[in-house]
């Protein structure tokens, strides 16, 4: 791909990053304004995406570039967004810890997930350095089970910050044994692409699309990497099985829309539809096209796009 | 994507076209390793593949890059071949008419079709007028039905090229009415990209891949896009249905796959594996997993190598 203006992607220039940092400011269209456009200042990144929900008030970024880009992409929304976020002033339904609140670093191409652990490494140290908030690390880039789960380590929130701070077990990873008195703690970390998946079911039964879910999740038995959950599409009369897909590799989108469609037939019910929900790596559609298509001996550098990326 | 060295390619980032020559010359080192280096010396220009068949006496090679650049390297080709290949002594399996025999061009990515028809036409004058090669346009770039298939202009080859020149209906689109005396004639054109793709069937029935095969070819009345022959795997004692798809567009891989299996079904034969041979297109393998996992609304930029390029 041409990332315009990289030269730092020249240098390497298959390895791509993505990193989809969390901030608690999702109302002041200018706040949110300067923090895209530090982003974008910076040669040999790409803003891919971004969104605001005023009522979480929390706006994620996703931005793409080598493992050098993406940390001085990520040094300058912490920049930005200390200095203008307090979060004793904050107030909205998304649970949050700081002002910077998460930043996954997620491998695309030519990078692994061990690059992705020593960037998320090195950005919270750095971060605890030059803006003195307390980093933790999450997920892969977390060697603590207790410190893993992205819930575990926020749980009671910017307000009881302080307390859990020093209790025994929370020292953070990086940086003061203390809260930023504005800006928090930033929970920093490394996993796998996530893709949002859900299923419309030919039915108005709640009942049927959450014991389909419940069926599919890991927290119930399920896959590996499914969350999911059964809602309702009031305007639609149908019901949803809404999934987060948190590592296509291990747990591939065709495994998990059959296993769907064999619960859902066993209440008597078809699948209307699926959809994707943002953004998908070609490799998870690839996967189900060689499954559906009983493809051997297929190999990524047959697809023309791969091929000229090489 | 990242073509090395390009320049054409930054003030057009988008087009590109990817060119499959075929040339008549298959044994000689020296000389096909000239025409491959001519193609690899034109900047913005990525030389894919290449393959010589010795007993067809023939190489084909698979260059990508924007317009100018395929022009250049096309050029930069037929230098080197009319230079150094002579019909008159060449010998070998495979229907030939020239020296460069056949130059398709392919839209892969920001090309249209008519992008590759008027990049036909204009390759096809220039080497009219520089090499005194006569040029016949076909497929996409011929208006004339007679003239549109590669097999009809064909026909006759090099050594009843004088005879068939002088009858009606023969002039070339571009240059003398008459063959180059070594180096004969070139036909030019446009088309999508062809996918090479076989079905292999668990069972040795011969007879049965040559119905299935009969069925599903436009030839015999099946799909508009679809060229197959049934054949046998000697070596592995099963049968194989073997295909070129010439637009997976509008006859994409799943319909026909999804149809051989049916097809099979009534024979009371399974489908044992698939394979794709050479390069496919992502959009081709990407229409598979969308029809199979249901995917409503899904659009290309949702493809996060997609979104990178744009």
């Amino acid at each position: 791909m041409v990332i315009s203006g990289s030269t730092a992607l020249e240098s390497d220039p298959l390895m791509l990053i993505e990193c989809i940092p969390n901030v608690s400011e999702g109302r002041r269209p200018e706040i949110i304004e300067a923090m895209a456009a530090a982003i974008q200042a910076i040669p040999g990144v790409r803003l891919l995406d971004r969104s605001s929900d005023p009522s979480h008030n929390r706006s994620v970024f996703t931005l793409a570039g080598d493992a050098d880009g993406v940390e001085r992409a990520v040094l300058a929304l912490f920049e930005r967004a200390v200095a203008d976020i307090d979060l004793r002033r904050h107030r909205g339904e998304h649970p949050r810890l700081g002002a910077v609140d998460v930043v996954p670093f997620v491998p695309i191409d030519g990078a692994t997930m061990a690059d992705c652990v020593a960037l998320a490494k090195k950005v919270g140290a750095e971060v605890a350095a030059r803006f003195e908030v307390p980093v933790y690390l999450y997920e892969e880039a977390s060697a603590d089970p207790a410190r893993k789960n992205l819930e575990d380590i926020r749980r009671g929130e910017f307000e009881g910050l302080a307390a859990k701070m020093s209790t025994a077990g929370w020292a953070p990873d990086f940086g003061p044994a203390a809260p930023h008195p504005s800006a928090g703690a930033a929970v920093i970390g490394a996993r796998m692409p996530l893709v949002a998946y859900n299923i419309n079911l030919a039915t108005d039964r709640l009942d049927v699309a959450k014991k389909i879910a419940a069926a599919i999740r890991h927290s119930s038995g399920g896959f590996r990497f499914v969350k999911a959950m059964g809602i309702k599409l009031e305007d639609r009369g149908i019901v949803q099985v809404s999934m987060n897909l948190t590592n296509c590799e291990k747990t591939p989108i065709f495994r998990v829309f059959e296993t769907v469609k064999r619960e859902a037939e066993r209440y008597g019910v078809a699948i209307l539809e699926s959809e994707i929900v943002g953004l998908v790596p070609s490799a998870a559609l690839m996967s189900a096209a060689e499954f559906y298509l009983q493809i051997q001996g297929f190999k990524p550098d047959q697809v023309l796009e791969n091929k000229l990326k090489n």
